[in-house]
């Protein structure tokens, strides 16, 4: 083994190329994605890396970390022997070597350091960055956004398996190259990526020695999961916020009830389109109680518990009349309807433009036609979390999944394969089957995310193991940590230190190496 | 659960549509399907089942036994999205319910009865053949053979890993239809169908709760196995005859090297064509050695024993001044050369002619262009079964795996992956890895079958067990038992049931289902 490298730590990385929104009537399975495009964009405005040029794909490392991109070559196809499958394609990687993280001059400020680059160090372990297809510039068809999404004969190779499948050719690739075929890999992920780690391990227990699956809500498929459970835990985050709770959602919800009825007069000039406030508004709710984080944003513009700032946004503007108000459902009463688009602008303010350098916000962009995500969720990346209940903070929206099928049929043109993710990876019945067939896996969910819901919350075996932490949020626990942060939150990242240092020490014994 | 069906016992099934041989100059692998399309083409002839129309195709029941056959709907490729993987085929299937084994009217004679069917009342299981695509009459494009097997746009998707879905695919689909969903699944497979037993269980143990692999050579590839162990196990099985071993294997060999070299007079009146022997004879030697069994076919007129019955023959045709022969070593002693024909004739007749009925034996069928082993080994299956050393039962042939590739690439037009196998399923290190990520799967092998050099010989954990039988041939373990079985055969088919029983009882329990 190269000397130094003493494991590799894999993340899985799919950031969007630009944001993904759900289309009109039908609820899109929201922002398991999105939420990094935005992270993502804003991470451009602010932040260049100091060497590599991954930087301006959406590879996000800390400022003045040197580290090195490769391309390696994928199939196109792995899983049939069609002439046209052996076409290839360039996947990016980010290195960053055991070495250069020890020597680097100007040591990485504390606050920039996430668990994984906290980690690599400590278990003496290469860092690498690797990107999904079909996201960033780990594109098929020649690297241009337009011929790989060009139609569904080129955009059919972007799927769970393929990207799997590319995961374990790139692991091996880089353990021949690197001379390190004995070296332990840890696959690590959050949210979408996480359920690619989990599975990663699940499939490939030969490549990866052990998974870290952040917010990784593989259970969110149909029949598994309550179509309903998403949308509730976002009102229950709302909820929590008790002195806010009951105006904050009335208002909100009458605002979009009004809004999506009729073009009020005096919305306009608030600077948002009224039929831009359901999805913007969705958006900015469900990101909030995902990333209900308790320190403010990094490299991500967001104060400390956005919920609560939501809440608190709503509330300040509230008057006596509006949160009296006992007028018909659409929001009659001419005080609420006055203070509407200052209480949602306000409210979204929050979320979108915490800085307040953005002078407007515009639509979400609901027809991206590079959007990978997108493609995936209506093929066979069918997460569930559609249902809005009577009486939730946003308006009600009974679930129906034939709506769900149907839209996305229009989308695509193809049939969704919703039960195919449960066919190749399981779900029903996971406690027992991975019990028996599995190790080396950490969940982590923290119970403010509403992904959450889908999350595995009860440890399995010995080494399939659930953290869950009831304050956390999404993926909180690889987030670059701060001295403000929770003690609860340290705790995690203690605990999942010492998980990943035991898997690590077994296979050093199994294995017979000197460490 | 469906009243009765206790568990499903599903038999993968592979079985050729006609003979493959390997071509010319390079060392096709030897026999994984071969020998099975052998065994179905003697099947054909011999028996007709008593119901179901599946025995025109190639599933193998014994007779007087019904069975039901079904039809199911497969995605012609499960792991992309574009839109012409969205066609459909269907995939044969053979049920013999529950019900059916115990009320059959004329009970299967006990020499018809392979382990399974022994198996399946006892645990009250439902009995289900299911064939391989592009096997049979398991055919995309229409049903024929013709079109299936058109050109590489066409049998591209017979790949192992969408047979695999479509296994996935249709048990789930099973065990839906017979509301059974909690049913135990278990599979089996022998030979290349053990491989697939196999990796099912890795791949999806969801979906099936334990997998009997009889004979598989999982370890058979490029980089793992030593690729000359195939064929020198060959040679022992022919020197473990010590009392004929040194002749018979002078005079095979240098009847082979003769026949290469020259076309000597008097080999036509054989009824075999020179350029023939060299194919024929690897092939018959390689299956005498495969299917060394103690007792004789039942389903396949074979001598029990043929390695010996092979070895006889030779040595009957022996005379003294051939085996005292010194002459060059293309034979050039002209006793030798007046009795080579006949001996090689006799030896091959033991394989191709034991009953005596054929007339002729002719080439073996290099080119069938219906054939889907031969596909399958020269894309991804690429068993290493080639080299043949020096002092072997057959003549030297150096392993040259770059001509082994040039040789499937000819032949497929298509690069050859030959690392694919090993990254998708794995092999290197199995030990450590099965012991963390795998339960529930019984490797056979007997030690007198060339393929076990690529088998598990070592039990892993409690659950993943190798059971090696050193008299043992191919998968003898589930061939249909008799009487006249030796002890340590029957003591395997006795370690099985009761490890099968362990499996389920287990799973009984951890699912709370009351037996």
């Amino acid at each position: 083994m190269e000397r130094n490298i003493a494991a590799v730590i894999l993340l899985l990385f799919s950031c969007q190329a630009a944001a993904a929104a759900r289309a009109g009537g039908v609820r899109r399975p929201p922002t398991l994605a999105r939420h990094y495009a935005s992270s993502s964009a804003h991470r451009h405005r602010h932040h260049v890396t100091a060497a590599g040029d991954a930087s301006d794909g959406g590879v996000s490392v800390p400022p003045t970390v040197q580290y090195e991109t490769r391309r390696y070559t994928q199939r196109l196809d792995h899983f049939n022997s069609l002439p046209a499958s052996y076409a290839t394609f360039q996947q990016r990687g980010a290195h960053l070597p055991v070495r250069r993280q020890r020597d680097r001059h100007r040591p990485v400020h504390q606050q920039h350091t996430g668990f994984m680059w906290e980690a690599a160090p400590r278990f003496r372990a290469m860092l690498v960055f690797v990107e999904h297809r079909y996201y960033g510039e780990s594109l098929p068809f020649g690297g241009a956004r337009e011929a790989a999404f060009r139609d569904a004969a080129t955009k059919g190779y972007l799927t769970v398996t393929q990207a799997l499948a590319d995961y374990a050719s790139f692991v091996l690739s880089l353990k021949a190259n690197l001379s390190a075929p004995a070296a332990p890999v840890l696959v690590f992920g959050v949210s979408y990526g996480g359920m690619l780690a989990a599975w990663m391990r699940l499939k490939y227990p030969h490549v990866v020695m052990g998974a870290v699956a952040s917010s990784a809500p593989i259970l969110s498929f149909y029949g598994i999961v309550d179509p309903y459970a998403f949308y509730d835990r976002i009102t229950d985050d709302f909820k929590r916020e008790q002195e806010l709770l009951r105006r904050a959602s009335e208002v909100v919800g009458r605002s979009l009830r009004c809004a999506r009825n009729k073009g009020r007069p005096g919305i306009a000039e608030t600077g948002i389109s009224v039929w831009d406030i359901p999805s913007l508004l969705d958006n900015a709710v469900a990101e909030a109680a995902m990333t209900d984080y308790p320190t403010p944003g990094f490299l991500t513009p967001l104060p400390a518990y956005p919920v609560r700032s939501m809440c608190r946004a709503i509330d300040d503007r509230q008057t006596p009349a509006a949160s009296s108000s006992s007028g018909n459902e659409y929001g009659n009463s001419s005080t609420t309807l006055l203070l509407l688009p200052q209480q949602v602008r306000d409210a979204m303010n929050v979320y979108y433009n915490h800085t307040g350098a953005a002078a407007c916000f515009g639509a979400a962009e609901d027809d991206d036609p590079y959007d990978g995500w997108n493609w995936e969720a209506c093929t066979e990346m069918m997460v569930m979390a559609y249902g809005v209940r009577d009486g939730s903070v946003l308006p009600p929206s009974p679930s129906n999944f034939t709506d769900v099928v149907d839209d996305c049929r229009k989308d695509t043109g193809l049939p969704p394969r919703p039960f195919w993710i449960e066919t190749e990876f399981g779900g029903y019945d996971i406690a027992n089957v991975l019990n028996k067939s599995a190790s080396n896996i950490l969940f982590f969910n923290g119970l403010r995310d509403p992904w959450s819901t889908g999350g595995v919350l009860k440890s399995i075996s010995d080494s399939v193991i659930a953290l869950v932490e009831p304050k956390g949020a999404h993926h909180v626990d690889l987030r670059f940590s701060s001295k403000d942060d929770p003690e609860w939150l340290k705790q995690v990242r203690v605990k999942e230190t010492r998980i990943i240092a035991r898997w690590l020490k077994q296979y050093y014994s199994d294995e017979g190496i000197a460490t």
